[in-house]
Parts: C-alpha cells; structure tokens; sequence
C-alpha cells in the first residue's frame, strides 16, 4: 500500500485507516472506468456496480463500525465520490446519494446527544436512525430522494409530496423529480410532508422499497450529462407505509439539521468532489495525449503551441481552484475543533459549491478547446467531461446564485449588527 | 414585406434587393426549425432540405446575376447563414460551405481584372470560374473540401491530398477529414496539392463528383454538436478526374486569395453568423420560458429572480457582442471604398471569430443555468444550443489562438517598422 | 490633409467637413499632451486650453452653422473627445461637459418643431435655446451641471437643487456635487428644480454666472484619476438669476428629453470615447516601448515574451471591443432613418457604457502588468492611464448597473408583452 | 487573550505561543493604521515604525529563541504581514523584507545539517548566519536587497552588482533599483555576484552598513502605490566591505536555496498575505460604509441595491480565492511530514501568486466600483487600496506569466517523463 490512492490527489493527508478505506475504492475503479463509456451512450446506470460496491463492502462507508460499517467520515467519501469521479462520474455521483441517506442516521444519532429530543422521542428517533445504519453497512442500497420540480423564490428545495395518517403508518402521495439510483435502489429514503403541515417542522422520513405497490418509475430523462446514474424520479400514487419504517415526529428533520457543520446536511461537498475527478481526468489524459502528439512540421508536442501552454496554465489554476474549496471546506467541516461558526460554514459552502463547479467545467472547456475539432465528440473523455460538468453548474444551484446569497449573507449580517447597536442604551 | 426579416437582426440596414433575397430565406426557416431536433438526434442531415433550398434559389444565392444566381454579397450570405442558424445551425453551416465555394468563382475572376493572370492563363481560370458559379446557379450542391487532420504548427490548414498527372487529367489521393454535406452535395470542390510543390503555390481545385469511382465517405462522425451537417469528410482513393474539371494552374490559388478582402476566401464571417443564430434563438426561447414559468410561492416570473436577472444580463451583452464583431467584420468585408487595409481587416477577424464564438457560447451556457436542472436535457433547445455553440469554439481556431496571433501581428508589425527606421541613413 | 487625423482611429468614415473639423481639434493635441503630465500631478485644469480651444473655434463644434458653430453633429464631438483623450483625458472630460450643453439649445428646438410646445410657449423656449448656442458659438465655455450627492435606488441622478420664484427671476439653492471646468467655464449651466414639484416636471436650467453672487466653488476634489478637470462643484447660495437667463417651463426639460435617440441627452458615447483615447495611447506607448525595449540575455523584444503575447492579445482584442461598442452607439444614435427604436437605443447604452469602460480600463491594467514594476508609477502614462480609466469604470454607473438594467428592460417587456397577449379577447 | 486576533482571519488554528506572538502585532496595529494616510500621501516611511517594532521585539520574530528571537516560524509571518496589511500595506511589505533576511541564516544553517558544505566551509557559513539571526533578533533592521532593473527572458531576477576582491575584503559596485526601507534600514543585506562568475554559483551576500561609504540612496521613486515603504533602492559606488561582513564561498547561495520549501527563499507567500490584509480591510471598510449609507428615497443600505449585490458576491469569492491559495500554501511549506515534492510546491506559488494578487485586486476594484464616484478618490481607504494591490500585480510575475510558467511545467515534465518511458527497453 505504498502507492499513491487516486483518493489522495484531494485528501492527502490521510491516516492509515483511510487509506484501507480508499484502497477498497480504488479496487473498484478499473470496472467502473470500463463501463464508463457505454454507461453513458446508453443513458443506463451499470447494474453490476450494484453488487461490486456491496461486496467492496462500500455501501457501508460513512456507517460507524459499531453500526457494521467501514467508519468512514465525510473525508472518506469525498475520497471516494473523488476518486469515483475520475472514472465514472455517473456512479460516483449515485453512490453519494446513497452515501448521504446516513445523514439521517447520524445526525440524530447526535440530536438525541445534544439533547434535543424528549424522552419519549428517543427511542423512536433511535431506532429509524440505526434502521437506516444498519440497512445500508448490511448492503443496502438507500438511495436519498427529495428534489421535486416545483420552484419556490425563497428556498432551494420545495416539498410538495404529503404523508397521510392512515392505520399501522402512512399514505404518501407526491412525485420525485430527481434521484439517482431509481429502480436500482432497494429503497428509496423518502422526504414528504406531514399533511396539515406548511413549514420544515413538517418534513417527515420514510423507507420506501422500491417494488412497493403505488412506486413507479418515471421515464428516463434524456440528461445532456450525468447520464448513467438512473435519474428518473419516481411517482408516488398511495404508498401506504408502516410506522416502523418512517420517522414522522414533527420537527425531527429541523432539529437534525442543527446538527450538520455546512449546508443541508452538511455533506454536499462530496457531490463536487465527484465532479472534480471527473475534472482531474480529463486534464490528465488530455495533456497526456497533447503531450505525445506532435506537429507534423516541427515534431514538436502540440501541447506546447502558445495557444496550448495558455490553455492549460488556465486549466491548471482552474483544476486547482477546485481542489482548494474542496479542501477548504472539508476541513470546515471536519476539523474539532471546530474553525468557524455554522453559519460561516454555510456561507463558504454557498460559494464554494459554484467555485468548484464552475472551475471544474473551465477545466473540460480547455480541455476540450485544446482537443480541437478532433476531439469534439460526443462521446470520448472530453466529451463526456463536457456534458458531465455542464450538470454540476446547475445542480443544487449555479455559482451566480450561491455568490448573491453569500452577499445577502455578509450585507444583511451587517445590517443587523448595525441595527442591533442602534438599540442598545 | 413589411414585417422584420431575421436577417435582419443581424443585417439591419438592408436594401430592397437584398430584403428580397432574405425572404426566400425566411420562407424556409420552418421546414428547418421543424426538422431541426430530429436531425440533430440521428445525426443526419435532413436530405429534404437540399430540394428545398434548391427551390427556393437559394443555392445560387452569392452567384451573380450575369451566370444566374440572385445577385447576393457577403452581406446576404451572413444574413442568410444567421436566419438558418435560428433554425437548424446545421443546415445553416452545411449552407455555408455550399457558398463559399462561389469564391472559387468570384475571386478568379477579379484576379483576372486585375491582371493577376497571363493572357495565357485568363481562358483557363475564367472557364473553371464560370463553371463554379453557373453550376451553382442552376441548383448543383458544391461542397467545399479543404480541412485534413495533419495538424502544423504554423498554419491552421495543411494539406496532403495530392494531385498527380495523368493522360487527360488528374489521380487525386487522400483524405478529407472534415466536410459538410457528405453524401449529400453533387460535388466537393476539392483543395489538393500538385505532386511535387511544397508550397501554397501548388495549391489546385477539383471537381469531384459525389459517385466517382474512388470516392467513398468516411464513417459517420459522432459530434458533440452540428450533428445534422454530414460532416464525415471523404476518401479520395485514385480518383480520376478530367482536366476541364479542374484548375491546377501553379499559383492560381494564391493569387486568387490576394483578391479578398479579410482572412483565407474573405467570408468566414458567415459561419459565425450561424452560431449568432443559434445564440439568439436559444436566447428567446428561454426568455420566453422563463418569463411565462413562475415561482409557486410569489407568482413572479422565474426570470425576475435575482439570479435570473444577473444571468440575462450577461447573456444580453455576450450576444450583442457577437452581433458588434459580425458586423464591424462584415462592414471591413463589404465598404467601399475599403475602411483598413487587408492586414487589418485580417488580423480583425483574427480576433472577431473567437469573439464571435466565445459570445454565443456564454449566451447558451446562461441558457443552461436559467433553465436548471429540468433544460439540462441532451436535446431541447438548450441542449442543443449548448453542443452546436460548443463546436463553434473549436471551429478554425479557439479564441485563444485568435488572441495571441493578432498580439504576434501587433508587435510583430511594431518591430519591423523600429528596424525599417533604423535602417534609413 | 491626407494624413490619417487621430480622431478617424474611431470614426473612419468621415466626410471632408468632418475630417476639416478633426483637422481643428489635430491641432490642439500637441498642446494638450504637452501639459497632461503636470495637470494631473497638480491636479488643477491648464487654463491656458480655455483660450487655446475657444480660438480654435471648438467651443462651437457641435453648433449649427446658422447659430455661428462649426456645425459639427455627435460624429464629430465623439472624434473629437477621442483626439483629446488620447493627449489629455481631462481636458476631454471637461470639454465634452461644455458641448453637451448644446443638447439644451438642439433639443429644444427639434421638440417645437415636432410641435410639443404651445404657442405660447414657443418665443421663450426658442430664445433660451438660441442663446444656448449663440453664446457657445461666440466662444463661451458652458459647463453642465446635474449631478448632485443624495442617492436614490431608483435613478441615477437626484436633484435637490431648488428654484424660488422672486420678483424678475429665480433665487437658486443647493449644492452640485460634480461639474468639470468650476472655477473655470463662464457659466454654469444649472440644473435645479422649481420649488413645489416632485418630478421631472419640474426640472428647470438656468445660466449661472461663474461669478454671480452666492456662487461658491467646492474644494478641490483629490480624485484618483481625472485630476486636471476642475470637476470641485459648487454651491448656491441664494444666487439670483434674471428670468431672460432660465428657461423655467414646467415639462420643457422632459418634453426636450423625449427628442433625444439614446439615453438622458443622447451623447453620453462621447464620454466613453475620451476613455476610448486614453487606452489606445496606453495601448500604442506601451507597444512601442516593449518593442523597443530587449531582453539582456535575448536581445528579442520584451513585447515577444510569452506573457507579454497573451497580455497584448487581450488588450487588443479589449480595445477594439471599446470602438466595437461606441461605434454601433454612434451609428444607431446618428443614422438616418433610424435603425432602432429609441429604447432599444437606450437599452444598447445600458450596455455599452459599462462595455466600453471595463474595456477601456482592462486595456490600461494590461500594459500596467506589461510594463512591471518598473512602470507601476503615480505618474508617467501607464500610471495616469490606470487612474484616469478607474473613473470611468465609476461615472454614471459601472457596468454591474448597465447589465441589470438590460435585463430587467429584456424581461419585463417580454412579461408585459405576455400580459398584454393575455388581455386579448 | 480570548478575542480574536487580526492574524487569525489568515492562520485560524494558531498555538497559543503562536497567538502570543501575534499578541505582539496585534498591539502595533493601531499605530500603523493612524500613519498609514499619510505615510501615502507623503511617499514616505515613517519612520518612527523602526522604534515600535523594534521595541515590540518584532524584529526578531522569526528568529530562533536560541538566537533570541520569538522563536516564530512562516506560519508567524504570513500572520503578521497579514495583520500589518489590514493597518499599513507598505510597511507591512516593508517588515516582510526584513524577515526575510532571516533566512540568509536558517537556509544555511539546514544546508550544514543536510550535509552540504564542506567541514572547511562549516565554520564560514555558521558564523555568517549566526550573525544574520542575532542582529535581527537584537533589533537590527536589516534590509533584503536583490532586485535590479535588467531583464531576463529567462529569470525573475538578474544579479548585475559585481563584488571584487580586495585585501582583507571586497568592493562592490551596482545598483539595485528595489529595495524597501532604503535610508531606514541599520544594513542592507545585498545579494551580488562574484567577478568572473556566469552563473548563480557566483551569487554572494554582503552585510552593507546604511551609511558606509560609497552607498548612496537612489532618488524616491514616485510608485502608484505600496508608498510608504522607501522602496528607492541604492548604489553601491566601489563599497568595501570586510570579509567577516560577508558570506563568499561560491555555490554557497544555491546550496541554500536547496532547504527551502517553494519557491526561492520560501516565503514569499508573505508577501501575497501582506496584500490580502489590503484586500479585507477595504472590504470591510466598504461593507460597514455602504450598510450605513442609505437610499434617500427607500430608506434601505446602498448595500442591499441588486448592483451592489452582485459586486459584494464577486468581492466575498475574491477575498476567500486568496485565502484558499495562503493558506495551501502555508500548509505546503510548513507540514511536516511534506505533504508534496519541492517541485509541486514550487509550481503550485507559481499559480498561486497571481492568483492571490489579482483577486485581492478584484476586491479593491470591486470596492471602488461599490463606492462609487464619492469613492473614487486619490486618498481614502478605497483610493488607496486600489493603488497598493495594484502594486501586487506586477510584484515579482503577473499572473499571466505564472500561469504560462505552470502549463509549462506541467507538459514539460509529462514530455519528459513520455521520453524515459521511451528509452526503456
């Protein structure tokens, strides 16, 4: 093991524990780069990653070893998402969201620590918690479901799917617009809200199986990029589920969330770190192939042309933009202790995810200018880097967004400490 | 005729003639704009088309009236080129380099007004030049060969399809790497180079009949974008093709090229005006959308949000930047008397074709963030816009060459002259 | 006058009149840029330019013949500001500030023409206009005076000044903010509004004597850049002026403005054009400089180094996008019939002061890299170029404001477009 | 000590030995910042900084305690050119230079412990970087000075001042055309070159005394910013200096230059951390201003126009871009173990230089635009900023050139690395 890990290229300063970790992941990376390209022609995820990822024991990643899990930590799967990325983005991104559904394990796993639910919630909150742990290190697939195609001004996610009180559990009505790993999963860990309900103190959990009576898959989506994770969404016409299999305690979601150190659930650095594989890759086989091909006059490597010596000095800082907010920002939220408050934390992140992605996209723009006409393909490395990365600009939300809401943050903050002064005797 | 011509977006001070010939385009743009999707997701140049642009005239367009084309200029074909590009950027840039073929007309013949040519040679050239645009008059497809996959380092083409003698003509050998209407066009005048010549003064042009003995397509290519174009380029293996279907007279190529006004044939400014198309129309649809899509909570449009306003605001200027280059070229190209001396107006577009399409490119990259998740489909009028653009930008050269070769003319030139003073006594 | 006169650098398609005109303003260049070097360092106007300008007889360039001028239009005031701007970019500033006080004596005679005023009204407007131009004809310096320091979010200019009505005339007070030529111009011609009115309606001017009493000059202003335009301001202090100096109609300011083709007065390009001199000075003295200037090792010019390459590609490609968007400004605020409608034209504006300043001062930061340390001086031109240019990207809006502004122009219309379609039966 | 320290917005996970020496420039900071006006306006270093740095002991911060020094390390002073830059940028840059000189001892005192000086040379080197490190650390300013005017297309730096042998010492002769605290410093601690020698193994050091004869100060140097650091320079009219005062053993310069991390001497990040305090004291600055300041017809902060949102967005990103670049830095050059090759580091300052230096500029512009004209002033915070991180972009390398400096490493090493594979059989 005294190789360099691909996983290290981002985070390198490993322990020897995660470097076991990333060394299960890079075992799985040949398969994945080899399916890479069909993948994505057929706009299918590869089915077989399925059970490759199981048997790497790597659905298990991020779930505490007490829970059967490798113990991984959010530097563990940004490793992996990472080095994913460099051969297939399209799994990389799925198995992140698989990877996030142990948010709602371990955050209130740590909200009952905190004590921010009552005796008789406990229990309650306790066991749909270690459910979701122990499901997923015992080889589970949970694939985390919650974007809806509804668009509210004020919040980057609008729950219109509802959960109805019915006997023994709940009936949910709704539909997902987006989710990877639709019809592969072996749940679907469901976002709804509680009928009655207008604001997140509403927002409920529960394990849908995939197979269950009233779940249908949408139709595919013909995406420009990202085309291999099974994206569909799926449609929820009566899904009745049992009390056992939900966490429906108002406020739940909320009081979870106050546990995460950055935005959301506090992981959604690791979806960028799968971009910037993809971003890592695509430099690296470019300059290695301008590097050998040479100009029929001079003999000279056509990467080094002017024009190609400024493409990719511009490619190099852009790649390495992305590995410093993604660094930046996984050491905000990992470091103990902690560096900065939440609130910086989640304002970083508001920039830092358009930074990293719109940086990753620079590095396949150059790539594939420097590729010229001969590598404007749809498929090949550079132009599926392309397609790719052009999905991580308006995933979750563009960089133009994330930097106006960084200055409502900084200005309005201000604001209120004027005002705040302004009270004081 | 009184409403606005699409043109005439891009052309807006046109003359009655030239309002005419632009509504024989217009009345093509639906059959183009209906096929355009489908064209686009089999990668096949809608066939139709050819009977409809032969209808309509419209391949005699830049022919002059005296061999019976319509008496356009570079300003009908740009306005031309632009409408189509609106509609189907493929058909528009296939349309192109069915055009720029007339230059194997047009510049000949004022190489002979200017004495360019011996009495010898004034037959010769005029009887090829006369054919070029007579054929292109009466409905003939001219497709224009030139571009190889040999890459120098000092030019942007090289060519090593070569021109061998034989009785009664010529053997033409090698391969075309790149080349629109593939299969399509009744002929590709073909660019090779006499055996035995070294220089561009062997440069020589030949009819090449579609279904000659010899000629074969190369296989279909897989693009990331103008997928409807044929583009595959041909195989020219021992081709025979007669001496009145050629003009191989040394140096005719070069003295022809002294005639126009800008860079290599004078009208490489059209080709960007069928990405500006395609950038505008990309533009309106999704203005369009997301003025009439609103928020669910405040009933505003989608485009009124601060980000949306941020977005429309560069993707307004990226476009009218393109419209300024395209148009201060096309006045350089066309004013007389001339405005700048060639090398000006050269190195112009040397820094215009970048300008160009890097502008259209931003416009459809802040399509792709306004419209989100739910445009960023592999077809759809954003999708598309998204890889057509994208293939502008390696089209010729990237911006980045354009840049540094008109800095190189800038200092170069400055050079010259601080030598040429030190030289006098 | 076969040489090429510097002010057909921008517009260069000028008739024999025009090119007479320039001929004029030629000749004062070497004076300016004699005296550009100590204007800025001591930050005070060269008052000596007062006569020199007034002989030259380009206090009047832009007045009708019939009223004494030179019968210049806003072709000739943009080649004129640019000729200035590339010698001294001060005296430019203030010399466009006189003549843009001609649009109070053009405008209002185009609106009685198109009959936007009474009979009654007519003599007194007439009279005013008249001695707008007659006195700026006969060699009186008029500076323009608007701009005041209160801010509204909803405009770009806010005027507090008021006017009290007082037995044969008016009693001004308030504060001008900026206004080139204090101190300097004979009078101030003064915006204020008439005691009572809330709107523009009730904007009135009037010609305040430079030394009328209760006229106060500012303090010296220590700007950054700009320094040699006696830009102070002033205050009014109870100043009287007689009713025959006022033109005080309610409504004639706004039915004047409604005669222009572009924004406010319709001649702010001019401004952008003295910015558009300042860089091509900075752009041609430093590509000189670098040309002559060798490596010790090389003995190549420091121009050819690879940095030097990609910095002058940028620059060159930044100062030709400036003329790119003044050029089309002109044409679209001078052609005959008009191209666009007057909002388009406005709305091009929006875009374009902000496009050509950033350009403008892009091109000034380029040579200010180019030239290293060794250039990165207070003074000298690369230094005064960079502070000169840093005011533009700051005078009326920087092009952030422009941006915004087109798009919610582009957004709204199109919703009030869809609104209207709504109300349709 | 449980406030936050200025330093700490840099370093955010100091030692507390780490806090109590950035105790120290904490406690210098308000002195500095009520100087900084007009140590600008004058150009002149004030000179009373020498006393209260000296008696704050901060002359020997990163002194060894053995030595008598604070016993800090790089991580000590990036904090502390960080600190002084958000009070005074110039002397700030100033105190960097000083620092610097101290690892003319701690470079070759690691060279002796790796082995590279011969038992002979030991004794020499030794004595010659105690000597260094114990007048720093007993308040002796002692001013780096390397720069000179001559340029080479091959390196940062050419060393023209010869140094010849003379009984018991040597004479130099040269001029260095930058150097801070000219006529402050107590020696200027010269870099020349041995006669006779080609290249850097010919490189020397000299302890020269401010007021030895034969030195003379050059005449002030008019900079548009970094004013107040008397950044003159010197020439050395046949200075003798004796061989005590000198380090002279040929190659001994290169074999120190081995010990350090990056780039050169290995701090320059220092420097880049000294401009980033600029950038965050103006930022601030401008966010308390225009949080206050109020729209007149609203009521609500300029701060919250869309504008100034937009500009503020761009501002937060550029401020935490050059952060992100420090601080990647500072863990690359002070981890232990190393977290990557000397070469790595060494190409990753040349990115990130330029990157840090024009995003603290894009701050400062950002805050000039966000000011507006009120704003654009010679002096004031704002004025002031743009000017001294301007100076940022020509320090050392513009971007451009560290970028092209990058790709070239980057496709140099991977042609090379194509070449040994090549050779293998």
């Amino acid at each position: 093991m005294t190789d360099k890990l691909t996983g290290e290229r981002l985070v390198d300063d490993m322990t020897d524990a995660e470097r076991a970790r990333a060394a299960r992941v890079e075992a799985v990376l040949p398969a994945l780069r080899a399916a890479a390209a069909k993948a994505d022609e057929d706009g299918l995820f590869p089915i077989e990653h399925l059970a490759l990822l199981r048997e790497a024991g790597l659905l298990g990643l991020v779930v505490p070893e007490e829970y059967g899990g490798l113990g991984g930590t959010l530097r563990d799967l940004a490793a992996a998402t990472f080095a994913m990325g460099t051969a297939c983005p399209s799994t990389a991104l799925a198995y992140f969201f698989h990877n996030t559904s142990a948010s709602r394990g371990l955050l209130p796993l740590e909200a009952i620590e905190a004590g921010l639910f009552t005796d008789e919630e406990v229990p309650v909150v306790r066991a749909f918690a270690e459910k979701v742990l122990t499901r997923m290190a015992s080889g589970t697939w949970l694939a985390n479901f919650a974007s809806e195609s509804v668009k509210s001004s004020g919040a980057n996610i609008t729950i219109a799917t509802t959960a109805r009180r019915t006997e023994g559990g709940w009936v949910l009505v709704g539909e997902k617009s987006f989710g990877c790993a639709t019809g592969v999963a072996d749940y679907y860990l469901t976002t709804a809200k509680l009928e009655g309900y207008d604001t997140a103190e509403g927002l409920v959990t529960f394990f849908v199986p995939r197979d269950a009576p009233g779940v249908s898959a949408r139709a595919p989506w013909d995406g420009l990029g990202m085309r291999a994770t099974a994206n569909n969404g799926i449609r929820l016409d009566g899904v009745f589920i049992p009390d056992d299999e939900a966490l429906t305690i108002p406020g739940a979601f909320t009081r979870m969330l106050q546990m995460s150190r950055g935005s959301f659930v506090g992981n959604q650095l690791a979806i960028s770190a799968a971009y910037t594989g993809c971003a890592q890759n695509v430099y690296d086989v470019v300059v290695e192939e301008l590097t050998k091909k040479t100009f029929a006059d001079t003999g000279r490597p056509i990467a080094s042309s002017p024009m190609h010596q400024v493409l990719f000095g511009d490619m190099t800082v852009n790649l390495e933009t992305a590995y410093l907010w993604l660094r930046r920002q996984l050491q905000l939220e990992t470091a103990e202790p902690p560096l900065r408050s939440k609130p910086e934390v989640f304002r970083q992140w508001r920039m830092g995810k358009g930074s990293v992605t719109e940086a990753c996209f620079q590095v396949a723009l150059g790539a594939f200018k420097a590729s010229g006409t001969s590598g404007a393909m749809m498929g090949g490395v550079v132009g599926r880097a392309l397609r790719d990365l052009a999905m991580g600009l308006v995933m979750t939300f563009p960089a133009e967004r994330g930097k106006l809401e960084a200055a409502q943050m900084v200005t309005q903050a201000k604001e209120n400490e004027l005002f705040a002064t302004a009270d004081r005797p």
